[in-house]
């Protein structure tokens, strides 16, 4: 892998963001970039899968993790085509082996992660199979990691009300993903793991969104033993990480942090005292689900 | 209606959080409450609907409002009976009117609002024939409801990582109802509002969360013309507000906000420069979806 980070957030793609303006509380009108949001469906070849709710960027990656991470494709798939039609907004993912998925369909989980939280069928199968890496993890990366996704240029840090999904190897943002559901953000890093064959053991998965038992789950099961969050967790989600043993890091910002789970792949490197707290304009902004 | 709120968060309620230890940056054990997440089938007289993961608290609400909001359950049905199976976590909604899901749960859009956003059928569906009120909406309420809810003992303020949705009239909070899935809070709201067949025509609606074209659409659908958050706003979700003649205030915090849509209904009672900035203990957290 080069030492460049692979994909970034592109706040200039015109189609990501809208100029619209609004008027401010002294009465002042406000241009304002906004982000996009629209649907795209997506299809398993002649299976109607869902419409998502998206800004649009990597459909490709976003159908075929959104597919992994409903166990609808797997691992083993080949995928012999996929046919993106933008004025049609719709996605067709065409694989070698047959898919039914009929059945799967019927049972629905409304997960509390942001945005998006629908599991079809089971959330936890497959969870009993999963077995984590046990590499270390350094403080001094987790702090080096925050620090530069945070500077970035986002949609996030233009356009704001936007989730923000990193996938990373040691201190090395190597895919910053966003997207207005968190979960699609996730979902596309699912989606370039598949067709670019990474191997997860080594990997760190930033999230800006909470740490609830959806994300937690969705994480081992692709195989990453990290899972690191500016925001807070659920009671459950850290139930989960601590049974599967997956280190779990909550509410990192600046020099503060938790960690929940997984204490003990944690290599305490660096003191807390000599990392300086989040300069105010990159501190996301308050309640930005 | 009582001049007290008439539900309000009880964030002392054991069921709602558990307390768990962390090690913080410098290793120290941090006691923590944490939000409880946990799953709730509903049923529609024979028919299981979806399982939605939830703080748990007012399961009748939540069953009858998501629903509602799934234009499964219509204003004009009758409720026979709720029951609530705390140990199977199960919820049964019946009605006098014999209903039948199988065609609707076919379509599933998965939509970008925080958590859940699951809607079955056309997310469209209903809002031609929407006509929503001309009521005013003074500037000296929002900021009063802003300063209120920031400030009312919730379970946001003890444990962190949830949601909050309130319904309100002029400058009163009625219902205060919080979630981990912020959708799911909502739904309360509207749970509340059809059993105690509320007149939504002078409420205003205010989510801690994202203004997305569900969350537009489904306020739409509620009846309520005036909706406020504290959190952004998606172009769509502008877009269809604009069209509708919603209301919609983005970004109420402290002193400021931004009006996005229905302008016309604002009245600017108050000089923002006597309004005093949010104090930092009653901000939210910086992206607490």
């Amino acid at each position: 892998m080069s030492s460049k980070p692979l994909i970034l957030p592109d706040p200039t793609d015109p189609k990501l963001t809208r100029r619209l303006t609004g008027l401010d509380q002294n009465g002042n009108s406000q241009n304002l970039f906004v982000v996009e949001e629209r649907p795209l469906t997506i299809f398993l070849n002649q299976q109607e899968i869902i419409t998502a709710m998206t800004i649009g960027d990597h459909p490709d990656y976003l159908a075929i993790g959104f597919l992994l991470n409903q166990k609808m494709l797997l691992e083993s798939d080949e995928i012999k085509r996929i046919d993106y039609d933008e004025e049609l907004e719709t996605i067709v993912v065409r694989t070698n082996r047959k898919t039914s998925y009929e059945e799967k369909l019927q049972k629905k989980i409304r997960t509390s992660g942001c945005a998006i939280g629908t599991v079809f069928g089971d959330m936890f199968e497959g969870l009993d199979s999963v077995k984590l890496s046990k590499v270390n993890v350094k403080t001094s990366w987790l702090y080096s990691l925050s620090k530069q996704i945070n500077t970035i240029p986002s949609l996030y840090l233009t356009a704001g009300a936007i989730h923000g999904t990193v996938i990373c190897r040691e201190s090395k943002p190597l895919v910053y993903m966003e997207d207005v559901g968190r979960h699609n953000a996730v979902d596309k890093i699912s989606g370039w793991m598949f067709v670019h064959k990474i191997d997860p053991s080594d990997k760190i998965l930033y999230t800006t969104g909470r740490l609830t038992s959806e994300m937690v789950i969705k994480t081992a099961l692709m195989g990453i033993s990290t899972l690191v969050s500016r925001s807070g967790f659920t009671a459950w989600g850290v139930e989960i990480a601590n049974q599967i043993g997956m280190t779990l890091i909550g509410r990192l910002r600046g020099k503060r942090f938790i960690c929940l789970s997984g204490e003990n792949r944690l290599v305490r490197d660096v003191d807390p005292q000599k990392i300086s707290d989040e300069r105010k304009e990159n501190q996301r902004k308050a309640s930005n689900d």
